[in-house]
C-alpha cells in the first residue's frame, strides 16, 4: 500500500534565491505563474460505487518555483544521457540547455558522454561544454547527441566524478536502469551531506515507466510502427496464404504492439507479455490463426518481444549490460511454428517476418514527441533549480508533477488485460479474449 | 457556476436488452468491464493551498454498458458529418461502422451525405448504405467519405427526416455549430416524446471544444503545421533579412498556432487571439520585430487566422454557412504591416507568406490520431446503444467521459495566457508576454 | 555480339484496325503523333575518340500506333503480376486498366490472380474482372491488387488456360523469371500458331534487368533504404565504437546498395556482388573498417544481400520457387566477422544490424515511380493493341522503347566498377577502390 | 540553326597538372576511368524515317581529366548560390565542398553570401570559409546554407572582386539569370585575360534549362506537390459540388503542374502556359469544367502560375529583382472566373484554393535529388579544376556532359505540347486536347 510519504519529494534545502524568471504569483492578471510546493495533483480520478471521494494520494505538481536553491550565475550542471535510442532525447537534451541558458542564465553545462560511463575518470570520455550553438540543430536528428550506453557504475565514482566536477544538477534522461543508478547517486550524495540535486527525464520507448502516461518517443514509435505494419499487410495481401508477422519492441510491456495496433487496425491477433497465451490445442494461438486464414486467406501479427516467454523451457539466460534480461526471440520462434503448423496440415503459408526494432527507435522526433519532450526538460529544468532531488518529472492526468524517483522503481507500467487499451485491441483485431491461459493477475490495477 | 445538474447525461429511458458483448462486471478476472452509469470521474484534479478536496464536479464516465436501450437486431443507425474537414473524420466512421456492425450486430447503418443538408429532403440526398466493405480503406484517406457542409437546417425537418427513416441513433461528428444543430434535434425528439438518440463526436482542428483536451485531427495538423513553419524557417535564412510569415487556423483560439510553435522550436513570434496585441509603438509587435532583426538578421513569425482582430478598425461583416464570424485576414493585413514598416526605417526585408489551411486539415490522420479516433468512435456507439441521448464523448485527463451537449456549448475552449501552453510558447520564441495591452481577463480560468 | 537481328519485335500480324485515338502524323500541329514502327532509338550515344559513328544498333521505339492488331470492341486483355513486392506495381495494373478502357475502349479486362499461378487451371484461382471502379484507389497502396507468387508454370497449360479463356493479349508485370515465362508462352503460342499478344513490363526492385535503366520502385526503395541508413547512422554515432550494418536487396546487382549509398552520403562502407573482397589481411576489409574505427569512433556500412558469396566454402544449396538461388546471409555472417574480429583485437565495438528488406518494397510508390510507371503501363497498352507480342517495354536514354525479350534475357544488368555509379560510391564513401581481390572483367561493359 | 561550335566548351588554357585522383586510363581493369575531351555525346538519339544517321551534333563528356588547369594546393575556390531557394541546393554546396577538398585537395573555399550581391564589395558581405565540418549535415535541410538573392551586379565589380580574392574558380548554383551573370563574369574575365574559371550548376525547380532533363529539385517538388494535390482532391471530394484549384510554379514551362497531375493521377485538368485555352464559348474552359462537374459532382484543376497570361488584358508590369517578369496572378483570376461562372448559371460550386509554392520549394531533396545533386557537383568540380570556364553542367540521356552557357541562353525548356508528357497529361486527365485556341508553333520541337 503506498502512502502519502511515497510521494515526498526530497529537496537539498531552503532555496535562498529569487528566481530571475518573470512569473507572478497571482491569478487573472494575465502572466504565467510561479508554483507553490503546496500546489498537488491528484493520483485518482475516478472513482467507482462504494469508493470515499476523500481518500486519495497527490503529487507535488512540478513547474518553475519562486525561489531557487541554486544561485544561476555559478550554477554547474550537466546532462547525460542512458539506455537505447529513443526518439526525441536531443529534444531533451536541446531544451534543457536553453532552458537553463537562456531563462535561468546558467553559462556553464556540461554534456557527460556515452551514458554513466562518462561518470566513471577510468573510462575516459570527459565531458563536453554544452551550449546554445552546440543544441541548434540536433533535435531534428535521430539519437542523442551525446552518446549512450547500457550498464552500471559504482556510485561512489560517480559521485567522486560529480564532486570533483563541482557539478551542482545532475540531469539524467533514461529508462528504469538509469534511475536506479540515479537514485544510488542521490542516496550517496545525502550520505556524504552534498549538495548535488539529482532530476531525472523518464526516456523508455516501451513506455513502462510508471507515472509518465505516455512516455516521449512511444507516439514517434507507434508512427514508425504503423507503417511497417502497412507493410506486412501488403505482404501478406500479395502472397497465397499470406501471412505478415512483425515483432515490435516491448520487453515486459505491450504498450507499443498494443498501440501500434490500434494506429494501423489492420493487425489480426496481437501478442503481448502481459497476456500469456498457449500456441497449442483447440483454444490455442495457431488453431485461431488456422480459422482465420481459412476464412480471409491471409492475417497479420504482431508480437512483443518480451510475449510468450513462457513458452520457452529453460529461463532466457542472456542479459544487456543494463542488467535486463534479453528475452528468447519469441518473433523467430513463432515464425517457426507457425510455418512448421501450417505444413503439417497441408496448407501451406507464405509467411514475411519484419522486425524493425533499430529502425523505430533512431528517428526524429515526430511533433506531438516535441512539444512533449521540450515541456518534459523545461519541468526538470525548474525542478533542479529548485533543489529538487531524487526526483523524476512525471505526467499524470495532462499534469507534469515531481515523482520521487523511489516511486518509478516499486513496479513497471503494465498494459492491463481488463483497461481501455487491450479491450481496444482486441476489437480491432478481433481476436479471442484469451488463448487457453487464464489471465492471472491484473498487473495494471491499483495506481500503476 | 456549474453544477452537478449540469454534468447529468440524458437518456432515452431504462434499457431493457443485455448487451451482447463479452465483458465482465467484477476486476480481477482478467476480462474488461461493462461501465457503470454510477461511475464518476472528477472533473477538478489539481488543488491549490485553500482549495477544499471535497469539493468538485463529476463527469459520467463512457463505456459499454451491460444494458441497451436499443435491439441490435432492429437498430438503425445514422452517420453524419459536418463542418470543414479535419484528419481522422474517415477514421471514426470506419470505427462507429466496424463497432455497431461487428461488436454489436448492427447491421442497418445509413451514412447521410453532405452534413445537415443530407436530413433535409428538400436538398434531395437520399443516404448510403454503410458497411465493413465501404469502410475498409478510408480511414487511409484524408476528407470524409461522406461528404460534408456547412450550415444550419430546420430542425423540425431534420427530426421529420430521421423519424419517417426510421433512424434510431444518429452520430454526429462536428463542432461547435453541430453540437449546436444536434442539441437542437434532440430537444425537437424530446417534445415529441419520440425515441431516437443523438451522440456527438467532437471534431474541431482548433482544439477549442471543451472538455476535449486534445480534439482529434489536432495531433496531425501540428504535424503539417511544423512541417510548413521549417519552409518559412528555411526562406527567412535563406535570404538577406527574410522574414517567414505563417498564418495557421484558429479563430477563436490559438492552439494550432501554440502547438506548432512548441513542435518546431524554430518560431521567434507566435499571434493568437487570446492574446491582443499593438503594432505600433515602443512595446509593439513592430518594434519588437525590428529587434530581432536588427539581432539577427532573420525571424519566423506565426499568426493564427483570429488573431489580431481588434486592429482593424471596423467588425468583420463575412459570415461563412455555418454562421461564424469570418475574420478579417490577418495574415495579409500583417505582411503588409511589416513590409511598409521596414521599408520606412530603410531597412527592407525580404518577407514570404504562406497561408497553408487546407493542406493541414485535408491529410489523412497520423497514428496518434489513428487511435484516439477509433477509441471516440467506439464511446459513442456504446453510448448511443445504451441509449444515452443529447451527449458528446468528451476527452479529461485520459478518461472518456459522456458530457451533455449544453454543457460544451456553455463556451468555446480558449488558450490560457496564464497557463502552461502559453509559458511554453513564450520561452520557445523568447518574445515578450506582451506587446503594449493588458491580458484582460483569463479566458481559460474555470474548467473550461 | 549482338546484331540488328536481335532488336527486331515481332508482331502477331499486319494490324487491319484504326486506331480510335485522336493523335496526329504530322509534326508541327500541336497534336502528339502517332508513332511509326520505323522510328527507331540509337543503343549507342557515347563515343570515344577511335569509335566510328556510323556504326550502331537500334531499338524500335515504344508508343501509339496508328492501326492495331486488335478491334478495341471484342477485344479480351489479361494482366498478371509475378515475383516479390515491389512498389508501383498497382500504379502500373491501374493506368493498363484505364489506358485500355478509357483509351481504346476495351470493356473486357481479366485479372490473372497470384501470378503465373493464376494461368494453371489446377490451382483454382479464377480470374477476376477489372474495370476503373476497382482500379480507383490501388495506386496510393502497396504491394499488388492481383496477387502474386514464385515460380514457373508449364507453358503450354498457361496457353491453353489463355486459348480456353479467349484472351487476346496477356499483359506480365514481372521480373527476369517472369520474362522467361512470358517467352515461353509467347514461342508456344507462335508453335500454335494462335494469336495471343505478349507484353511485358519489367519489375525488379534490384534494377538489374537491362535496357531499363531505373526500374520502376528503385527510386521509392531508395527514399526507404536511405530511411534505414539514417537509422545506422544514429545508432552508431549513439554508441561507443559504434557501428551500423544495413542489408539491402540485391542478389545479382548492388544497384540499390550503390543507389542508397548515394542518396544518404552518410556510409563509410558500400559492399555489392559486382565487386568481390576478402576480409582478412591487410588490404581486407575488416583492416580498412579497423582504420576507420580508430579515426572515427563509429562507422556505417551497407552490403548487399548477394556481396560476397565467394566468402562462403560450399555453394548456396537454397533457391526459392522463382529458382533464384538464395544467397548465403552475408548480413548475419558479416555482423559475426566484425564483431569477433573487434573482440580479439581487444576493442569490442557496439554493432547494430538492420535488415529492412520486406520495408522497402511493400510501400506504394513514390512521385518518380508513379509517373514512370504510368508511362510503362501505357507504352505496354499500346504495345498489346497493335499487336506487338514477345515484347517487352524499355527505357533507355529517357525514350521508351521496344525490346524483344529474349534480349533482355541475355544477361542480367550490373553495376559496372569503372561506372559512373560506383565511381561516385567509391568518392561518397571513401573506402579504398579495392579490398585485396582483383576487379575481374567489367560486368557492366558493352550495352547492358 | 545550331552548329558544332555551339557546343565547343571554352577552356582557360592547356593543363599543365597531374590530376591526383586515382582512375585508369583503360578499359576492363576495374578502375573507373578519366574522361577523354574527346569522348562526345550524340544530341540526337531518335531517328525517323528520312533522318540522315550521319547527320549530328555532339557534346562534350563531363568526368574528372587526367590533367588539370589548376593546381590543388594552391587552388581558392568559391561558390555562390542565386534565385529562388530549390530543394538540393544544400546537397551541391556540401558535394562541391567534399569533392574539391577530399578528392583534389583544396584547402581554400570560400562561400559567397546572398547571391551575386556577395560577389559587390558595396553591399558588406564578406564570404565565409567552407570545410567538411561547415556542411555535414546541411543536406538534410532545405534552403540554402550560403543565403540568396535575385538580381543582376555589375560584372566589372563582380571581376575586380574575384582578382581581389584570388579566387581561381568560381561555382555557381542558379537558374538562367545566374547563367547570364556568370556568362557576363566570363567574358570580362577574358576581356582582361585572366585566369578564373566559371563553371555553373543549373539550378531550377521549374527544370526550364535546356539540355538538363531533370534539374535538381524537380523531383522532391513533384512529390510535395502530389501531397497538396491529394488535398485538394479531398477538399473537393468532401463538399458538395466541390472543386480543388491548386496553383503551382512554372513562368513559362508547365513541367512541375504536368508532372504532378502524372505523379497524382486525380487530376481533372491541367493548365500551362505551353498551351493557350478560352474561358470562355463552347470549346472553353469554363465549358469543359461544367460538362465535368455535371458528370461527376467535383474537379480537380491545377494551373502553373505562368498559364493563360494571354488572358489578361494588359501586359504585366510587375519584375522581380532578377528582372524576371512576375505572372498575373492566373490562381486568383481563375478561381473568381470560375465561381462566377457557376454562380450566374446557378450551379454554385464550393472552390477550396490552394497556393503552396513556397512550401514546395524550400525542403530538403529526396533521395532522387540527393544522388543527382552530388554527381552534378562533382562533375562541376572536375570541370573547373580542369580549367574548363563558361560551361555548365547538362544531362541529357543519362550521361552528364558539358554545355557552353551561351547554349543553355538560346532558349528556355518548354512543355512541347506534341510531347510524350503532355500526350501522358491528357491522359491521365481526360481533358480535352485543347481549348478553343490553336496550339501555335512548337516550342519543344529541336533539341530543347
Amino acid at each position: 500500500m503506498l502512502t502519502p510519504d511515497d510521494f515526498r519529494v526530497r529537496t537539498l534545502g531552503e532555496p535562498p534565491i529569487r528566481s530571475p524568471l518573470n512569473f507572478s504569483t497571482v491569478s487573472g492578471d494575465g502572466i504565467g505563474n510561479f508554483i507553490l510546493d503546496e500546489t498537488i495533483v491528484r493520483a485518482k480520478i475516478e472513482l467507482r460505487p462504494g469508493d470515499d471521494p476523500r481518500e486519495d494520494l497527490f503529487f507535488e505538481k512540478a513547474g518553475p518555483r519562486e525561489r531557487l536553491f541554486f544561485d544561476p550565475a555559478t550554477t554547474r550542471a550537466a546532462i547525460v544521457t542512458c539506455g537505447g535510442l529513443c526518439p526525441g532525447t536531443n529534444n531533451v537534451i536541446r531544451a534543457l540547455v536553453l532552458g537553463l541558458h537562456h531563462r535561468y542564465g546558467v553559462r556553464d553545462i556540461l554534456g557527460i558522454r556515452y551514458g554513466f560511463e562518462g561518470l566513471n575518470p577510468a573510462v575516459g570520455l570527459p565531458p563536453i561544454r554544452l551550449d546554445p550553438d552546440f543544441v541548434e540543430f540536433i533535435h531534428r536528428r535521430g539519437g542523442t547527441a551525446l552518446g549512450t550506453s547500457r550498464g552500471e557504475q559504482d556510485a561512489k565514482t560517480m559521485v567522486d566524478f560529480l564532486r570533483g566536477e563541482r557539478i551542482d544538477i545532475l540531469f539524467c534522461i533514461g529508462g528504469d536502469g538509469t534511475h536506479r543508478g540515479a537514485h544510488a547517486i542521490a542516496e550517496e550524495i545525502e550520505r556524504r551531506k552534498e549538495r548535488t540535486g539529482v532530476v531525472c527525464v523518464p526516456k523508455t520507448i516501451d513506455n513502462d515507466i510508471p507515472f509518465v502516461r505516455k512516455s516521449f518517443g512511444y507516439s514517434t514509435a507507434l508512427e514508425k510502427a504503423r507503417e511497417v505494419i502497412d507493410c506486412a499487410h501488403m505482404e501478406a495481401k500479395g502472397a497465397r496464404s499470406g501471412i505478415g508477422l512483425v515483432k515490435l519492441m516491448g520487453r515486459d510491456a505491450g504498450f507499443i504492439a498494443a498501440g501500434a495496433t490500434l494506429a494501423s487496425q489492420e493487425v489480426n491477433f496481437t501478442l503481448i507479455p502481459e497476456v500469456p497465451f498457449r500456441l497449442e490445442g483447440p483454444d490455442g494461438f495457431l488453431a485461431a490463426l488456422e480459422k482465420r486464414m481459412d476464412a480471409r486467406g491471409h492475417a497479420v501479427i504482431v508480437v512483443a518481444e518480451g510475449a510468450g516467454q513462457h513458452l520457452f523451457d529453460e529461463e532466457p539466460v542472456l542479459r544487456d549490460k543494463s542488467g535486463n534480461v534479453r528475452p528468447h526471440d519469441i518473433g523467430v520462434s513463432l515464425k517457426e511454428s507457425i510455418v512448421s503448423h501450417f505444413a503439417a496440415i497441408k496448407k501451406p503459408v507464405t509467411l514475411k517476418y519484419i522486425d524493425p526494432s533499430y529502425i523505430i527507435r533512431s528517428v526524429p522526433a515526430d511533433a506531438d514527441d516535441s512539444v512533449f519532450c521540450n515541456a518534459l526538460a523545461r519541468h526538470a529544468a525548474h525542478a533542479g533549480m529548485a533543489g529538487k532531488t531524487d526526483v523524476t518529472i512525471g505526467y499524470q492526468h495532462d499534469i507534469f508533477v515531481h515523482v520521487p524517483i523511489p516511486l518509478v522503481l516499486v513496479r513497471k507500467k503494465r498494459v492491463s488485460p481488463e483497461g481501455r487499451m487491450w479491450v481496444s485491441v482486441l476489437e480491432a483485431t478481433g481476436q479471442p479474449a484469451s488463448f487457453g491461459l487464464p489471465m492471472g493477475e491484473d498487473p495494471g490495477a491499483d495506481l500503476f
